[in-house]
């Protein structure tokens, strides 16, 4: 019988330090507070938006939610986060996408500052994850490595095979796995035989956005297997890339939903925690620099 | 008899084409122009630095030395960075390396402006490297691919195994060879049997700088090999990682010396044109912002 990776222990667990690191920060006469931006228009979107409200309720932390009419312009848009980038009582900052066509995403993620980026969307963040600087990584990719490591499982000296290039999970995922000291393995689209690396790896995450990626045939009884993927079936369910029955088949799975979703809308708030270590470091700087 | 990637036929056709965009160049009112900065006292960057004269001048480029005692202060050096920085008719600045123990590397680097930094150091570059965004890349990953394709060898869909994650060669290529559709394989010193990838791969890079790190057991007949080791002999001879009596057991592979080395310098007079296409394109730019 496989181990399954649910996501909700590990969530829990994170969620119990975020909420001590929240107390510890009041205490020091800061409340942490998110701010969400949203453009309305995509149910989706609003939905999750309502979620990080209700999750950021529970934590202790204020959640500030910013609407916008579906035809908003970039121009105010861009006016509203540099107004609460400048905002020193503002300690985090996402923007819920897809945007409207009309808006430059890349531009808009871009106005961000680094240290309240939350999603690790700008390219200060994506550099960051790649060398291992100072700054704020994105959720998805850190869930799949802490959903491996809470049941037990070691990285360093494994060969893992990553399926997916992607620029918000598999991208930042390859250098997070490498940081960890294992040997990565990237497949994708272009790749010939998937199954033929995989069935060859010790661990595999699956992060493409394609049902039923991964089959029984492709993966062996010793495998350990995350699911990153989110695909929404005709039914309005969730699924992920990998097949569900693909669990009698491997030594250990995250399961889609109840997997690699809840531990990264834990992170999230976990990156709010050192978004405010970031930006009280910075500040220190700063005023250190001012009395040079 | 496996086929010999050498060097020199690549440079050639590399510098061929520089050639011709240097007289572009000219025909337009613009000599292109490179800016090298030398600390004394490392005799190996004072024989590159001279060896880069050398070829600028063959390629009709301007070439400027800035040569600073060993113990110039961190502060003298990057006032004459940003002096490079402004200057407008220097298009590639080149800051040889290992710098004096007392001035930040990192810092001196970073202080390059990125369209002038030919060498690819700077963290907008790496950046580049990473996303594909506009930038100049290092010159020796570059180097490692036209190297392979000069001699009619394809990385679209291939499993090419690399070996080396460091900074300046093995993390961008990485993203390179991505962006070429291969499928990556990274081994580094925590890799259990490094030679257990190789002998499953089509392609391999090495990039560590230990010699004899690839041994004729690691590796199989069909294998393309590209060596980008650069190590001393106590001899002052240069070898690279891979054990010279490998080419006996592979289809083909790059010869140290007479391999990548040569590529990478005819590159970095590559990146001198990119380097002027960007500035030129950016001053339009400004120009055009200045308009509105």
């Amino acid at each position: 019988m496989a181990q399954a990776f649910k996501g909700k222990p590990v969530a829990d667990v994170i969620r119990e330090q975020v909420g001590q690191d929240v107390e510890a920060w009041k205490t020091k006469g800061h409340a942490p507070k998110m701010a969400v931006l949203l453009v309305e228009g995509d149910p989706a979107s609003f939905h999750y938006a309502q979620a990080k409200g209700k999750a950021a309720e529970k934590l202790g932390i204020d959640y500030e939610l910013h609407t916008f009419p579906p035809d908003v312009t970039e121009a105010e848009l861009l006016a509203t986060i540099g107004q609460l980038n400048d905002d020193r009582t503002v300690h985090g900052i996402m923007l819920e996408l897809p945007l409207p066509k009309h808006i430059d995403t890349k531009k808009a993620t871009a106005a961000i500052a680094p240290f309240k980026d939350v999603d690790g969307l700008t390219p200060h963040n994506l550099l960051a994850t790649v060398n291992g600087s100072a700054g704020l990584y994105p959720a998805t990719p850190q869930a799949c490595i802490a959903l491996l490591k809470h049941y037990g499982h070691t990285l360093a000296g494994k060969h893992v095979v990553l399926v997916g290039r992607g620029e918000t999970v598999g991208l930042p995922l390859i250098h997070l796995l490498l940081r960890e000291n294992a040997t990565v393995t990237v497949c994708h689209s272009r790749t010939p035989d998937i199954g033929a690396h995989i069935r060859q790896a010790d661990i595999a995450f699956v992060a493409v956005g394609r049902k039923n990626l991964v089959t029984p045939d492709m993966v062996h009884p010793n495998l350990l297997l995350i699911d990153a993927g989110i695909n929404e079936t005709e039914d309005g369910g969730i699924v992920g890339d990998v097949a569900p029955e693909v669990i009698d088949h491997v030594a250990g799975m995250s399961p889609t939903p109840g997997g690699v979703g809840s531990v990264t809308t834990a992170l999230l708030f976990s990156n709010l925690m050192q978004a405010m270590a970031l930006q009280s470091h910075n500040s220190q700087e700063v005023e250190l620099n001012g009395h040079v």
